[in-house]
């Protein structure tokens, strides 16, 4: 069940999402290999980058320790 | 309930609390005040401040609004 979530916040997680693709395609990483290192799910992965998740930050500095970046840089969009 | 986390996402968590009350501070609002502002609640506004809560993006971004920073900013600790 995907929740559904007003304009802006979905803008959000879309930015989040197109962030997170662009800095794991630049790490030539695949999703399987970030959520491996990430200790998360590849499914999860996967729907954090459509957008479809509304991230927490423990989750958002895994995955921006998986990506070699600061978690400012990680959500400087 | 208060849930337990790890150590390094516990200190994480406390960062970011004390990150938002020096913000609070600085723009001289109470926690009241903020979370009016952020369309959330006191109690949770306290609780984030304690370290207590693993903070969604979307309730990061509600209260890097409210203190006039951006999302990057709020997060550069």
């Amino acid at each position: 069940m995907t929740t559904s979530y007003n304009e802006s916040d979905q803008a959000l997680l879309n930015k989040l999402g197109q962030r997170i693709r662009e800095l794991r395609n630049t790490s030539d990483l695949s999703q399987e290999k970030l959520a491996f290192t990430c200790d998360l799910d590849r499914t999860y992965i996967g729907s954090v980058e459509r957008g479809e998740r509304n991230v927490s930050i423990i989750n958002l500095q895994k995955i921006a320790t998986a990506l070699n970046v600061e978690l400012h840089e990680l959500l400087n969009f």
